[in-house]
């Protein structure tokens, strides 16, 4: 057996695999495929094919694969202290840090802390656990019902699942957990009435959260969940004035705001945070991805004034938080952060995401706006999304959602070109790493449209 | 200002540690003490000291400190491929080779496949979602409750700190989450009754455990969650004949078994996994800690036979699985597994582990057993305590308890031996990376013989 077959055959033996058909992949029905080495925007598998991977991983390689200089302040840090906890008040330098640039250069204001963990999915589930203490300590027991937006996406686990708002997270697990409600996805394409302004959409969203609060009673409601820019649940910017609209109602009712910038947090949209993009001042932010651009896993909590004084004033009452990941401010971890941030920073990678998204986005309407069947084009900075439609001109989508958007994705593959499908509808992905330049994303467009075509035939052919 | 003062205050005012009292480290009550670089079983801080680490960072750095050969590896699978996803079918040659040898030679019989996350916190989380999982496809909806024991640690997060069974990481968080049980913890030590043989108390916990699944009904019971040996609830080796006695309750009751590796697997007890040292025979395992030594952020959840094969099918019914974490299988921690593994392998630690833990239980024994604090020696391989008692001979424990184990350790601390006080009772744990010798045990014996005097001695002063 040639050593690729070998190591497919021991991955369909061994490996259970995140988000994948379990049978079909252990019976070869779903061919696998082992990727083996990236440098840059490409990446090349143990067939020797080579791939632009125009979603970065997943939405996490910022500075693009095979850094030296990232390889080289892992191993510098591996050598120094491959490992020490922060418990007890036990800390590191790269943590420490990592943290003072996270507040002073990569937060919105008011922000005082940050606590670390691996993933996104453990970030949030802190948010849950310090918004609940937060609301016991403030003496306020009823007052802990979340709010997360259909189609949001804010994790996997048992209650960060819950929080996204998608219902293949939960039929097949029991959830949503108690307590866990959600309201309108703002997705003005999709579900805009005939004739519907923008502005007017809008206003439909905010009413609808000011319903479902009304119902549940706002003293019982404690925080609300919301992605600057929403990620697989299809990659929708806001509509115009839809979060100073959303965060009025908010503070209106005393409820904290959770911005999960895992997505859009350093530098995908061509700024600093997904905050800044759209005026939100938040109680509490979760980053992940971008913040090590993938190399290691890390995530971080940051916390702001407001609650920041109410976890201080709860030690006091009830001593330490009994909270705490082993990994929490892993100096490995941190130091691979502090390179990533280095790198983004000299190479102004947030501004090269501001120019050459504005490019990406109009090179897509160019190309897109008026094929039959690309129905919306939508993003932005380096993110970006072509939605597929059954009949475009009567916004009517396909029967069974996500087979024609899969196989876009499936001909860009063959043609040199990951992008993502995003299933729920037949939504076409795109999150290039941050240093591509306007000629790559030139390819990029080309290797879609050629595959976007390809389909399209297939159709009429059909 | 100097660097150690101002890396102190910056780490004052910017980092939210786990496990740590917010107010007083925010204020500098709390003096934080900075790690700087360490390497074998020493560690030295940013003002010059250097401790042994007599709890393997969170017993956890099972090879030591700084490995060259690690650094090596994580470097050159940084320049190779810095990262991947593994979602789809997608793979990675470590993830692959590791996940072979975690099923060939890491794990007991029965076991097909592992899925990785980064800490033991979300390999649990996970395991709560593959139980739900199965028993659905299974079409036993009601059969979902879970039950840990009292004291047990299985994470910190809202479900798994739900099964974590000490109040303490309950009461502020509004937990545990409900279908989440516990039964008695085996501490024969503590609640052997007078006269009560080991065997007794053993039939008295199983009986506990019978009557609590009587009364909730078998049918409404998905699975048990066990630590081989109780890891932050007071390292308490189990007593013996409880494994096979609990274990063939559950299986009468058609009840899966999760065990808990994430302290005792990769060798922590002498052997490889606590399951291969109590004859356990699990459903599903976590791992985490030893599994990289912990120089990156690694789990796993290793998935038996039975409940993969309904996995399958309920793919085949449902499609793929909605789970997963952008970094699964995460090439740079997999190569850092790897790495570790073979160190652990060549260097024959395990074995290690077994003779110089029988050296480290009996020096302990020959050093306390008759120290009029210290009630109770116990352990297993390089996993040990001392428990600490007000009065030794009526088996009295502190009425605040906590505070003078926290004190042992700090005398140690200052004698330049890391140990960790767990507050619950006082306990003083021991847990040394598996390369100790047994000279390095003899300073580790006869600093905390110090230590334990000194608290001894002021407690006579007071």
């Amino acid at each position: 057996m040639n050593p690729l077959d070998a190591l497919l055959q021991a991955d369909r033996r061994h490996l259970m695999h995140p988000g994948t058909h379990a049978h079909d992949h252990a019976s070869g029905e779903l061919t696998g495929r082992v990727m083996r080495r990236a440098a840059g925007i490409r990446i090349e598998d143990h067939a020797g094919r080579t791939y632009i991977d125009g979603f970065a991983g997943l939405y996490c390689v910022n500075i693009g694969y095979g850094r030296e200089e990232m390889a080289e302040a892992i191993a510098a840090q591996t050598r120094e202290l491959s490992f020490y906890h922060t418990y007890a008040g036990f800390s590191n330098g790269p943590a420490v840090e990592l943290s003072r640039r996270l507040i002073e250069d990569w937060s919105p204001p008011g922000m005082r802390k940050v606590y670390y963990g691996m993933s996104g999915s453990d970030a949030n589930d802190t948010q849950i656990k310090l918004i609940r203490y937060y609301q016991n300590v403030l003496g306020r027991p009823r007052k802990k019902k979340l709010i997360a937006r259909q189609r949001s996406y804010h994790g996997s686990g048992v209650a960060t699942g819950s929080l996204t708002g998608q219902p293949k997270f939960h039929a097949a697990f029991d959830l949503p957990l108690p307590q866990i409600l959600h309201t309108a996805c703002p997705d003005f394409y999709r579900d805009g009435r005939d004739g519907e302004s923008e502005a007017g959409f809008v206003a439909r969203c905010v009413a609808e959260l000011e319903q479902l609060i009304d119902r549940e009673g706002a003293d019982t409601i404690a925080a609300f969940f919301g992605e600057p820019v929403m990620g697989s649940g299809g990659l929708l910017p806001p509509p115009a004035g839809y979060w100073p609209a959303i965060q009025a109602v908010l503070r209106r009712h005393d409820i904290l705001f959770v911005a999960d910038e895992v997505v859009c947090g350093f530098g995908r949209l061509g700024s600093r945070t997904g905050c800044a993009h759209y005026g939100i001042a938040p109680d509490l932010i979760s980053v992940a991805k971008g913040l090590t651009s993938g190399y290691l896993p890390l995530s971080g909590v940051i916390v702001g004034e407001r609650v920041w004084d109410v976890i201080a004033r709860g030690s006091r009452e009830q001593g330490a938080m009994s909270h705490g990941w082993t990994y929490s401010g892993h100096p490995v971890c941190a130091a691979a952060a502090l390179t990533n941030l280095d790198i983004i920073e000299r190479e102004q990678l947030v501004g090269n995401a501001a120019t050459v998204g504005t490019y990406l986005q109009a090179q897509l309407h160019a190309a897109f706006d008026d094929h039959p069947l690309v129905g919306n084009v939508r993003g932005v900075g380096l993110l970006a999304a072509l939605e597929l439609m059954a009949d475009k001109g009567a916004r009517q989508g396909f029967a069974a959602p996500g087979k024609v958007s899969a196989r876009v994705a499936q001909a860009a593959l063959r043609h040199g070109l990951i992008l993502r499908s995003l299933g729920m509808h037949d939504i076409v992905g795109f999150a290039p790493p941050l240093i591509v330049s306007k000629a790559d994303v030139d390819e990029i467009v080309a290797i879609t449209h050629r595959a976007v075509d390809e389909v399209a035939g297939d159709r009429d052919d059909d």
